[in-house]
Order: C-alpha cells, then sequence, then structure tokens
C-alpha cells in the first residue's frame, strides 16, 4: 500500500491522504478498484481521527482505495469552503482515476455528523457527486448550524438526482437529534432515491466504528451499533458490484423502485401516476373492466368502481398490481408494450 | 414443550396457538420466561402460515414463551373485530402467566404486513397494551385500507404511551409503500418513543424471516434482509432485560431520549424545553450569564445572547450542553436539583 | 408444525418425539424437507432438556423436519440398547419419509456428550447410516466407559463408510477432555471423511446452544461459542444442498479430498498413490520427463529426480501439482483420460 | 497511521514494514496497543502480497500496532535464515515498544501457508517469542520439506512453552494436507497449550481473508472461511485483554486446563496425576473412602474401588470431580490446602 499525502489548500490547511493499494500481479483479477472518501466529523472546528484512518481499515479490507479529506474547519469553514474542499477532492480523484488504479464511476463518500453533513451535502449539492453517500450520525438538517452557521440544510435539497445513500444513527444522540435521519430518509424515499437506514436503539454521539480501541469502555452503546461497518461494504457491493472476473459484476440493488421518472410510461409505473395521463389511463380502464367483467377479484373484485380500485392499488407498481391478480404474463407484456409508447410527464 | 390450541371465537375463527417452554429443573435459573404474540400478514384476507410458526422458532430459541394469534380475516376482517380478538388473546396470557411461566410485564408483539398493522394498532390504541412491538413491512398508515377499508391509521395515533417499537422493511417493497415505515418512526421520534428501525436497501414484501425454506429462491433480496431476526431479540433483551441469575436482567435501553416528559424539570430536558417554563428559564440564564461573562466557549461563546445559543443548542440535553462546555459536575448537580422544583407543563 | 410423541420402547421408556412442519401450500416450492434427529447428553444417565427443544428450534427455523430421540438410559444403558433405540428410531424415519414430508437421504443426527457418542456410534456402527452427523463436546473415545463401561470406543470405527461430520467442543472441557473431539477429527483425516470441526478456546462442557436461557448466567464461555449453531445449518446445506426451485440444490461440499478411494485412477488421485500402479507410474513418468526436459519448473525444477519431485507434492492431486507447473488443460485431460482406464487398488 | 519500512538485512531482502497508530489524543484511554507480526506464506520461494496488507488492515481496525516481515525466501530461504529473521524482528519490535506505542508482552505472530511455519517455528523454537500465534493453512509438519528441506518439523517440537495457538485452514486443501492442523492441535492438546481451531469443510489453500478483493471469485470455499479473521481478533482480546479504562483489561482465557504442569498440588490437578505422587494418592483416597462408605454416588458409587474411580474420571480435575460428586465447597477448600503442600514432579 502507498500513502500519499496532498496538500489541496495550505492556507485553510486542507489535505487529501490516499492509501492505494496494489492492482494486478498477486491480485490478478483486480484491475482496478472502487474508491471511498472519508469526511471525518467534528462539528466543523476540528476533522478528528476517530473518524478518519479506523475508518479506512475496513475499506481497505474490503479491496477500496481509500480516501482521507482533512477539509476547511474552524475559522476557515464558512460556506462553501467544505464543499469546495470537497470538489477539489473529487475532482483530483477523478483525474487520477487511471493512476491511482480505481473506477471513476465507483466512488462513494463517506462522512460523520459534520462530516455527513458534508457527505449529504456531496450527495446534493455538488457539481461532482459522489457515485453513493454512507452518513453516520450525520447533522443534515436546519440543526448544521448549530456548529456552523453558515452551512445549508441538505434535507430540501434531496431530489431526484441525489445519489444512493446509507443512513445510520443511534436514536438517543444527544448531539444530533435523530430527526435529522428520519427527515433525510424521508426526503429519499420521497425522490424515489435507493437507500439503506440503520436507525440503532441507543448510544451516544460520535462512536465512529465502535471497536474497542476507539469508544471509550464507559459509553453504553446497544450491541447492533458496529454492524454498520460490514452492512455498508455489502450495501456498496449492491450499488457497485463485488470484484469479478472480469472486472466489476453487475449491480443487484435497483435504483428506484418505479420507473414513474421514465421517459415513457410501462408497467413498471404506479398506477396513480397512470392514471393522471389521459392514454394511459385508457389502457388501464380497458384491462381492468375485461377483468371485472369476468371475474372474482379477491379485494379489487370487492369494489369495481375503477377509481377506487386504483386509490387503493395506486401506489403499486402495474406489474404488481397484475401479478397479484394473476393476469397472465402474455397480457402484461401487450400492455407493457402499448404503454411503452406513451409518453411520460 | 407443549403446544396449545385455543379456540377465542368460533364463529371468526379465531384461536391462540400458545408453545409454552418448561421452566426450572434443567433450566434451574429460569423462573419465568418473557413472551410474544405472533400476527401473521395476509392483507387481513388470511394468516399465513409463512409468518406463523418459522417467525416462532427463534424466539423459543430465545428463551421466549410463544404465541400466534390468528384474528378474524376476510368477511370477518371489519374493525374493530381483529383488535378485539388481539384484546382478548393479551388478556388471556396475562391472565395465564403464572399457568404458563410467564413475565404479564414483558410480553412483545410482532406483526407482518397487515398483522403489523394489528401489531401497530395494538402498540397504539389498544386497551391491553403490549411491552414491545416488533412490525415487519408493516401497513401502518392510510394505506391499509387498500386492503381492509375499516381499519385505522395508526401513525396518527401514536403519542407518548405509544411501547418501544423495531420497524423494519426493504425499500422496494412493491406492495406496502416503505413510506408507511418512514412515517411511524417519524411519529416515534416527535413522541420520544423508544425504537430501532432497519429499511434494507431492496426485496420484495412478505419475506418472513427469509430462511431458504420460506422464500422462493428466485426472489431478489439484499443480504442484511435476515439479520432483523437476531436483531429483534438482541433489541428485546435491552428492551426487557436478559436471563439472570434473579430473573430477568435490568433493561438497559433508554425508554427516552429527554426527561421532557417527566414531572419535573431536570438537566435531562432539553434546553430549548427548560426556557418555555419561566423559572426554569431563570435558572438557565443565569448559569449561562455567569459562564459567559468569563470564559471563551467554542461554537457557544461566538455568540453570547442567549436566546442564540438556545436556538442552537435547544435540542441538547441541558447535562450533555453543559458537559461540552466542560462545566465542572458538582455545578451541574446543583443546577439539577434547582431545577427538580420546578414543575414541568 | 404437528408435534408426535411415539412411544419406541416403553419398557426402557424411548420415545421420539417429532416437530412435522408443513409442506406445499404457502411453503409451494417446499415439497420435501431434510430432517434431523437430536440425541440429547446426559452422561447416559438421562437425556438432559437442555439438549432436546432448545436444539430443535434453529434446525425447525431452517426448514428441517426434527426429531428427538430419548434413549435408554441409567439402568437400560447397556450397550447396545441406546444403538438400538437409534437404530429403530431411523428406520421409522426413513419408513415415514413420505408421511412425514422428508427426504429419507438427508437425514443428520446431533448429538451432544453421551448423545455425541451416541451419533458417532451412528455414524460409524450402524446399518441405518444417517447421512450427516453432528457432535456436540462428544465423548467419542474410550473415556466414554467413564459413563457408560459397556458402551464402546467410536474413534477406532471411523472408517470410508463414515458419513460427514461436524464436530464442536471447547478446548477447556473439564468432563470430556478435548483429545476425544481431536483423535475423532484425525481419525476422519486419515480416512479421508469429508468434515468441519471448530473447537472453541474455553468453557466448561454442556453449553447446548449457549442461548441465555440456557446456558447459567455465570459460566464463562468465549464468544465464539454459539456460532456453532448456524455454522452447523451452513455446513449441512453444503452437504444436503439448500431448498432450490426444484428440490434440493446440489450439494457443494466435496466428500473426498482427492479420488484415491475411486474405482479408476484420475489426476484427482495423488502423484504418491498413482505412482504406486505401475501403469499410473508410467503416464506420469512420461509427462514429468518431457516437462523436465524442456522448462524450469520453480521448486519442483530445482531437483530433476522424479521420485524426489513426488516424495515431496506427493500429496498433492495430481491435477493440481500440473497446474501449479503451468501444464496446459489439454495436456492434463489428455492424462485423465489415459488414467481412467487404469483399475485403482 | 505513520508507515515505516526498515530493512533488515539488504542482502537477503529482509524488510519491516510497521504500521503505526496514534495513541492517546483523540484516543484518550489508548495508551499503548497491543501488536501483530504478519509473515506472509509463498512457500518460501516469495512472500505473496494477497497476505501482507489484506491481513494488516483487520488487525489494524481492531486497534493493532501492525508488522510485516519480509523474511528470506527462494535462495536465501536455508534454514535458520528465516526464523533469525523473526528473532531479529521481534527483538526490534518489543526494543522499540515505547517508541511505537505498544505491549511488549502483547505481539501475536499470524502466519500463512510457509509463514505459518515459521509463525509455528516462532510459537515453538524461537529465543523471543509471541505472545500468541495464528497459524493459517499452515505447513507446519514434515510436509514443509515439499517446499523448504531444510525447514525443520514444528509439530514435535511443541511443549508446554509453546505459546497460545489460533489454527485454521480447510479440510480440502489441495496444497498442504489437513493433517498438518490436525497433527499441530493434537500437540497442543498432550501440552496443554491454549488453543483455539477452525477447520472449514471445504476451499483450496492461499485464501488468505477471502475478500471478494483477494480470491478468485471461481474459487468455491465454503461460507464460514472469512469468520477466521474476526475469530481471531475475538481470541486475541480472550488471550490479551480488550482495551479498557486504564490499560488493557483481564484476559478470560485460562492458560491451561489443569493445574498439572504447576510447582504444587491441587484440586485443579486431574486425578490421574494426583494420584502418581504417592503423598497426593493418600489424601485422594482418604477423602473418597469416607465419601464411598456413606452415600450413593450415581456413577461413581456403582463402583466402589477407587482405582477404578480413578481410571474412570482420572482425565478431570479433582476439583470439578468433586463438584460432580456434590462435596461441599468447604471440604473441596480444605483439601486444596492440603495438596498445596505437596510438591509436583
Amino acid at each position: 500500500m502507498k500513502t500519499e499525502v496532498i496538500i489541496l489548500n495550505k492556507e485553510r490547511n486542507v489535505t487529501l491522504t490516499a492509501y492505494i493499494q496494489e492492482i494486478g500481479g498477486a491480485f490478478d483479477f483486480v484491475t482496478k478498484r472502487p474508491a471511498i472518501l472519508i469526511l471525518p466529523g467534528g462539528g466543523y472546528q476540528y476533522c478528528t481521527p476517530r473518524e478518519a484512518d479506523p475508518v479506512a481499515f475496513p475499506y481497505l479490507k474490503a479491496g477500496y482505495q481509500v480516501f482521507i479529506l482533512r477539509y476547511s474547519v474552524n475559522k476557515h469553514s464558512t460556506w462553501p469552503n467544505p464543499l469546495n474542499d470537497y470538489e477539489q477532492a473529487m475532482e483530483l480523484i477523478r483525474a487520477n482515476a487511471d493512476n491511482w488504479g480505481l473506477y471513476p464511476d465507483k466512488i462513494a463518500v463517506i462522512g460523520f455528523s459534520a462530516g455527513g453533513h458534508l457527505a449529504a451535502s456531496a450527495a446534493t449539492l455538488s457539481k461532482n457527486r459522489p457515485n453513493a453517500a454512507i452518513l453516520g450520525y450525520a447533522v443534515v438538517g436546519e440543526d448544521v448550524k448549530g456548529c456552523n452557521p453558515t452551512a445549508p440544510d441538505t434535507i430540501s435539497a434531496v431530489d431526484s438526482n441525489t445519489c444512493p445513500c446509507f443512513v445510520f444513527a443511534t436514536r438517543t444522540d444527544g448531539l444530533v437529534p435523530i430527526m435529522n435521519s428520519v427527515k433525510f430518509i424521508e426526503a429519499l424515499t420521497i425522490h424515489d432515491v435507493a437507500y439503506e437506514s440503520h436507525i440503532y436503539a441507543y448510544g451516544p454521539h460520535g462512536f465512529s466504528t465502535y471497536d474497542s480501541s476507539i469508544e471509550h469502555p464507559e459509553k453504553k452503546l446497544c450491541n447492533r451499533v458496529p454492524n454498520w461497518v460490514n452492512d455498508s461494504i455489502e450495501w456498496l457491493k449492491d450499488i457497485f458490484g463485488d470484484f469479478g472476473v472480469n472486472g466489476m459484476t453487475t449491480p443487484t440493488c435497483p435504483l428506484h423502485t418505479t420507473a414513474n421518472h421514465e421517459s415513457y410510461l410501462s408497467v413498471d409505473c404506479t398506477m396513480e401516476h397512470i392514471l393522471q395521463i389521459e392514454a394511459g389511463k385508457v389502457i388501464i380502464e380497458h384491462i381492468f373492466s375485461s377483468i371485472l367483467s369476468s371475474t372474482s377479484l379477491g379485494q379489487f373484485g370487492q369494489n369495481k368502481d375503477i377509481s377506487q380500485n386504483a386509490s387503493l392499488a395506486g401506489k403499486m407498481k402495474l406489474r404488481d398490481c397484475l401479478g397479484f391478480l394473476k393476469i397472465p404474463n402474455d397480457i402484461i407484456e401487450k400492455m407493457d408494450n402499448d404503454l411503452r409508447k406513451i409518453k411520460n410527464i
């Protein structure tokens, strides 16, 4: 492993540390590696070592190229300094992808507390978006102003361009109210952004990996807390793919729950969504009226008013809805073909 | 293990199955056991066997007395029939606590999908409250009307009397929108109810324990999904205590993050809350003005306007806030004594 | 789940308890289940409940049909009474395979302590062999005479017909010396029987599943101990296959490390073994002399005396040996064809 | 983290890489750290990178100071060169304990394959003994001569001065026969050396941590294999203690199963051992004759011939034996006092 420390901004004391593993050779099938950029916390007053190297180790073990950004803090923390530091770091990493043996489109960012705010800003507000973000007991809402009055709320910045997120925290966090994480995943839900979330029953703020060499022995945390580390690694495999014979394997995690954001309609849109578009509504009403006239349909059949059915099953994908009704696959496929001719709005 | 099947309501086909383990004897230090009541899902149309026995086994292994309630479904599902079935079951279990060798105040309820709705109803609306509730891909919001038009929303029913909850689901659930779980934990957060929550990246509705004998091999779920089983068992230990030399050990999970709901003020209330009460405000202003006049205080010291400080740090417990400012313990204790004389509102 | 208790021998108080799970229906792709027969310990003086039901639960969760045999103990424990009880139980289970929805060739036996002796006897001495055996802190050697003077040593009975075994114990077991397990896996190694083995650093005898409701809270065991439960379930999947779309999937665990026991030679025999057979020796010498004359071969090439090479690499499969030397696959395949014409001894 | 590369022997190309973590500061309660010295494998022909850095990461995460020794290989591998390299490295590490912030008496060694041979040599033959040794698919017996004809067997070198060992391998290892590990743990058992051992069902040689970036995706290994990493970390906590408020906590793993190796007898010796010493035999016979004359004693009472009892229960510690017989604690304590006056042999 090679270590490099790059000074990004001397005046603001901003540095990027790179831990670069070999590719090829004894690791013959590893031609490139995914990467992760660590943003330690510290209330925008400092960057704590507790959330720097100790966080690097598990991702190094998982095969990642790992970077740690010590961004602008304390008197230099005025927004957008920290975000600019991030942009500079991410640009540099992507520009050096070949040199550092990494996939430029498989770079995650992980941040804790205030660093979690910066990671959430990267995920929602940056020019150089990461490909995934891990947010640990992050202060993502207006509460950030408690430690950095110039820093923006990131919850309101979530939109359908936000990258996939892995969000974890403890419910009893005494420093950053758990509502920060709850509202953030609510926003991800609204915009149909891929995420995974773990809110553990109890434990104080700032536990990092919760290894015994990091968290003070007298602190009380529930025993699920350290699971976030491996869970996040497994999640990244779902988002980026895993090391395969020929590069990374195909990711397994769907990015969207429905096709409501696609350019054309399909049976993977929700019924609710299709019904909003006149041409789609015609197709749905046709299939339902023929179904309803001929068969008994369980809960749907109990109420033959299509608009009522729509309100009940409206949030399901049409495909799941029809599957539930045991509609044969060829009819579903035909319907899908018809819908794919209709422009989405 | 003894098995009993008790008919609770012959007309509505409601039964309670009891799996009762020995106490004492070879299990000498186990004088009683905690218990769990399982509510299988099935859209209030049926009670699926996939969420009955297979869910019983891990809790039996963990030492629980286990009950399965087959509640009123299909034509009998009109509200409050299912809730009444629950009330009857829980009353019976508590009435037979000695007979069945269980702690009447350590009874959890676990429900899946529509059964998760019933479990959430037990947690929020019942007369016979469970002591903890586990909600699996539960349809807890208005969406429940899609399968049972007479069933109530439970999210709006959450209040500070709601029991501790463990909430899990997959984000891509195609049947019950994940927003159900998100809004439920938001409500728990607002009312400061103890909870743990795991939202896994992807997987279809209805995975039960995600053992290989239960979920169809072709279904795709992320590999963290089966963790909910052991995580929920560990969480119940945090809430109920674990088997100890003399009965159950002391629970480790705090029920509330702050003392804002207690009868008297204390340093475990948030600053925001204390400032709403005139007598409390006086105490806070006094301590802060003496602190602020004498020392440099990091982020707090940067702004000497107490009301502004309150808005920044307002959501923290006063104890944490003062600890953060390195106020000596004896001053904090004195303050606590003073606050404990002031009635809360 | 249906429970049956069958009296196998009234005089000796021998019973078989059956926990039978549904097949088909809501478990549509589960047409049959593997099974496991539990043999509790108790020094052949009694059958402890600590190693009966609590052991049943995890295998039930994993989808197994589960049986518990209370065999002949105390004054009835004279050999071969307990083994006869086992034979009777296994015959009954196999005879009722259809009735009880299980695979007659996927039945494991699990035993603890003295029950582990009986399980090892089943694996090595019985007429009705189990398809896999799990031995927990089993008293498998001559030490068994300390609790049952008439019971036989099973270590000396291990041969190539012994079924695959999963062996676990704690090193500091104060009742059954750990040498019992060590010598048993040595015997399995000698006879090339498939096994997995976990010897944990410390903990007293008789911990069963090491759940908190079973082992006394004051007993000290290392935290890896409870892993045997899930590890044994995963191991059984490797031996029996897992639940698949069409019955059980193909097992992944090879039963033998080499083909030395097969009827004909192949490149999967060890070089040592092939060299013992004249026709095999000719083939090996031919390939090696042509290789050695032309190329540099690392450690092998350093010493061109083939008999010396054979002694160094003799315990490797010829296939691995040739692969190590980078011999092309087509040459290996040709060699395999030639060897498969030669009868093994 | 600081990285240093120290040239130990320029001519033989021997280097020691040190990964040194901070102590104190943000890690306030961590005043020193335990350490581990990694010995990669490679058949004494080279030191593979697959078993160097990737092995360092999990121990770094666990809080260790980590060292990697590239020892003498290929033409320099003649014994005792590699062992001398080890001695030099361990001396250097202990001499720099303060400098590098580590406990000089809490240094483990971990080796793989041929590096496992070197680690076993360190554990059994070195002047500078490690405090614990982890042996991965190690070639510890005479088989080592297949890759290094000058290297010694280490199994025959095991004695009661051997350090605690953690031994893991796969049964189907095609390169190093599993008998190496089996015979090594047998030797540890004979000499009552603390150990833990995991032999996994199947997988090829050389899997390192079995992370997806290390082992080729087409290799087939059973899914328990990667558990050795965390299991070894937990085991080291049992042997070294864990990070505590004031230095490391007290280790929990007993080093010996009996007191047979102590200077004086005690009730923690085996009965077999005590009976070999005349003065001990007298004490035992006295207690047993008084017990046997007065009470019924289950299996022991069935046979009143003390020598026979001794042969049955001889391998148990006298304490466990008496506890089993329900002898009151005060009598056991008195007996212990008497025995502690008798010199062991």
